[in-house]
């Protein structure tokens, strides 16, 4: 792998690969066609294979090994133009600025970057951003609803897995203002993945199977993100009553939004919905009264969403279903890296 | 058993117990203290042993043999005091009528007598009301919050589970004044036993496994009797948004609740509710913060609830867990037993 | 609870019951008609709520509170008879000692005196067995099967979950010399619960779900406790083969155990069966054909059983179901209780 | 999709695709590199899009519709070199016999042409086989081991799913007389996707979650392919102890296979299964005491296996594991083509 970069290719870097994200960023950039994944570090692991650490590749990554994780070592390579940073939170800026000042490209999966404001970020996270300047320069991409210019930032923010289910729904209607901004009300399920592979009690198979529970109430840190993204689409501040619960299997999250008509009708709905969305190839909008299932977009970079008008309460309830570690983590990811250097939007995601 | 009442015990008979929770209603009254369960009725299974169509009571009700399921000879039998009817919708009230003409007392885990208005039966089961007069007679019991007089009625109709778990947190809030009566949102998730014993492609294990969605949006058939009940305490028209999902485990269900508070505090909340159910052994009131799980409520009776304010948006998020089988069906039938006949709340239910 | 003993019950305490097995303990004992749970203590959690720390207790033991777990004051407590020690390996011995000499009753979960020989101990567990003298004198008690004198032992060992869902299926076969005593396979299939609450990767919800493999491969501890009890049954030395696998559920142990049939037929293997466990409540022996199935005794103390001949190999093939934190664990000590001190063998327990 | 194949593809088509096989079958040839999906047929669905019976190709086919599964028709294809059959046993063969008539090639993942003798097939499939003299035409091709002419047969029988995960690990090793022929015993586990996509209450997900149990004892339908396969290798009659499980999980197997050693050493062992499988992408030997764990394998079409030497009953303890539907199924076919049309070994399955 590390041994023999095809010239034409993208040479990449994953920091930090012994979470669920990383783990499947790794799965997906061995078979992408138009990258070398040319390292994989972890501090902990250094110098073992890397199918050793995590035996679901095994055959796929054939005598790829994990390196040192050293920022600076990482910053001199000559070879790599891209890291993907798939680190704790806090973390994940430890390596983004060094990286950046040597002129590597970034795209972090962690939350570091995905607030503009901080301010916020201290409120939700209970410390000082910890690179305000290199925040300001950077871009949160969700990739089919991106402005212009983000190509040009050095480092792209990934959203978060909750918000994407909720974001790629809304924004669109709230930028047209096909939705009331005000009184949305939403509830998302999320596998058990979504908490990364963290050895707690409350984790344990016995405690999760056959159980099911809200939690983060009433203020979870993803709820930051969200409103953030609403306030700007909307050009005002939105607030909204977000709860995640946790749901007995792997993956996957549905999202079911509760949001006031305000006068629009379902047709503007998926109007707009079309508008904003016509050829992207993974976001499919399911006729009204068909709900996403979870299951059906599990191993996917798909989000599936659809919407049906309760006349009774004047409420649009739209729903959407993704998978938290593709759309939601790591398949978002490798589609920014496509949009962001030229590739086929959908190479090495189907 | 059916051979050896004896003479203190209250003899009685359950009509329908091929579905799940006609199944755990005989695995209760085969072990509860005040009762003699003297027949099991099934068309389809008459004749044979009762562990041989429900392994799961192998050696707990040996000799018991499922009898005819005929209307007229239920009604004639001497010595049987209460029906239960675990019957689909529309069946349970063919049997009502002729027991009810007989002096027999019935609790209905059906449908059939929920709603009060047959207008709304109308609407919400797309056919009339199969028997209006006896509906204006049955009373529907929340054992916890049932008005003095529902013991006089001749046919109990027990509440649904997600109602249930709804209705108790909501029911005496709202009767109080302590939250607003508009704008409610409600997202329910549920085990799949909740969808009965129907053998669909839909709810086979590879189809459900690992597998979460909403469905029945925007108007599920539950809507009317949440709606009905949170009018009659109200004493005005409620309408909410009622949002159920399927979770991939076998039973258990939680309710999310949105309410604004209406200018209420989270103290008046909980003092509301400890007036409420001061001394009742089902009901469980968790600390502000601590969400209710699923699986912790799963073979008891009880249900969990607990409620965060949230400052910002100005909402309670009221959380309720319970056994949609137990607390929403079988046990809940039992305690209204136990309270109609004079038992001790809790017999058979600890 | 501890402050209100009835004068007519048995007081008793169980140590240590932060685990599964304890857990399930105290469920069982406090709805128990003959006991009175005067204590349950924690090392970690003395003086907290029972329920508090053990949540699905809620309601069910109002006031009880954890005690210190110190050998010394539970030997001098003046009216406990009998201590269940629901405790690791290796820690049980260390309570046992001064119960006894204390002159306590005592039915220990753990393995600490499954193995009557000290030798298999070490090379099993891989230190010197902790007190031979008691282990001497201590009797280890299959209750559907045990001699007649264990009632004067003044410790019992209650066997462990794989060995009871292999030793009653195969011990009075055996013993009456109705199958060979060589050449056994035994593939079993355990819940996640067996491994207890351990807080490991291994055991996370996202590595066990949907997951299924071996493990201890060749020669897990509970082997010698099934080879030990097979030798002594057979009158002469017994090896098999066992492998224990884990499966994605969260209780229930299911075992097949192929064995030469040695020239006897299908009909002997039944009668043997039945002779040994004619009325005995929690054996339950199926048809030929009708192969058992976990989840029909999950939440049961039954053992379900059948068997099969396979003309072709000669060989029988027998399956067994049962709940391994009830049969093979909470519920047989109960069951053990009960049998030890007079009461009904199904107190309690159905 | 059909309607712009590039010439250097092979065009082939899939015959009945409603089932979990035949949907991952799709799922592989849609991103096929070297194939173009001209066709794929179902009775029930002709006109249908196929992405709106199979959801989870949502995006991932476009434009791809069911036609008709006419034999005749499809036989007069003039386009389509090879047919993949995805049919029920029995059904099959009646595709079979016209399509291999017009000069294509057919890869069958059904049992109908798995057996070589028409004996066999009677006694274990309960009729005469449909096709005597195209199944003497047939070969049954476990990739990795298929004899040198096979790709001269008209019709490839892929093998099944447990007889992959057991003749994969044994084959070798009885070829080469490493093994006894005599007294093997074989435990599998098997998610339940393994019966197929049945609607009937046994597969219902409140039936099978949290529920393990044997069936098909003493003689599942794969024994006559695994012992036929195990006779031809041996050069001698072998008759084996199988017994299938369903484990409470969506996908995969694990076998473990208990056979005498005979002498042989771990090392001989292992050293045979590296001489078989040298270089071969899909086989994956982990070392001795790492036991195969289904969930790493899920989503591959890798088989992992490793094997222990119990030096106390000279038995090797062989266990696997693999995908049920991948190399249990519709991978294995798909590496099938590879072979057989020249391709990469692991074109379209990494």
């Amino acid at each position: 792998m590390a041994n023999s970069p095809e010239k034409t290719k993208l040479a990449v870097g994953i920091v930090g690969a012994s979470g669920y994200s990383g783990e499947l960023l790794v799965h997906l950039l061995v078979r992408h066609p138009e990258v070398d994944l040319a390292c994989v570090t972890s501090r902990q692991h250094a110098g073992k294979l890397v199918e050793e650490v995590i035996p679901s590749l095994r055959n796929k990554a054939p005598g790829l090994r994990f390196t040192e994780s050293d920022p600076g070592k990482l910053a001199a390579d000559g070879t790599i133009e891209l890291f993907f940073l798939a680190l704790p939170h806090g973390v994940a800026a430890e390596f983004a600025r060094p990286l950046v000042a040597a002129g590597k490209k970034v795209i972090d999966l962690s939350a570091d970057f995905r607030l503009s404001s901080p301010e916020i970020y201290r409120t939700y996270y209970g410390q000082e951003h910890p690179d305000p300047d290199l925040l300001d320069r950077s871009a949160y991409v969700l990739p089919e609803l991106c402005a212009l210019d983000w190509k040009e930032a050095p480092l792209i923010a990934a959203p978060g897995c909750y918000p994407t289910s909720i974001l790629l729904p809304l924004l669109p209607l709230i930028a047209e203002k096909k939705i009331s901004s005000q009184g949305v009300v939403i509830a998302s399920y999320s596998g058990v993945s979504g908490a990364g592979k963290k050895v707690a009690e409350d984790f344990l198979f016995c405690e999760r199977a056959e159980s099911s529970r809200a939690y983060g109430v009433p203020r979870h840190r993803h709820l930051s993100e969200i409103e953030e993204q609403l306030s700007v689409a909307a050009r005002e501040t939105v607030v909204v009553q977000f709860t995640p619960h946790l749901a007995p299997m792997r993956r996957g999250i549905v999202s079911t939004i509760v949001v006031p008509a305000a006068g629009h009708s379902l047709q503007e709905l998926y109007q707009t919905w079309e508008d904003a969305y016509q050829g992207r190839p993974f976001v499919c909008l399911l006729p009204s009264g068909r709900t996403p299932d979870s299951h059906l977009v599990v191993g996917s970079n798909r989000i599936d969403m659809s919407a049906v008008l309760d006349e009774r309460t004047g409420n649009f309830v739209i729903t959407s279903a993704e998978d938290n570690l593709m759309k939601g983590a790591g398949g978002q990811a490798v589609q920014i890296m496509n949009l962001w250097f030229g590739f086929p939007e959908t190479a090495g995601l189907l």
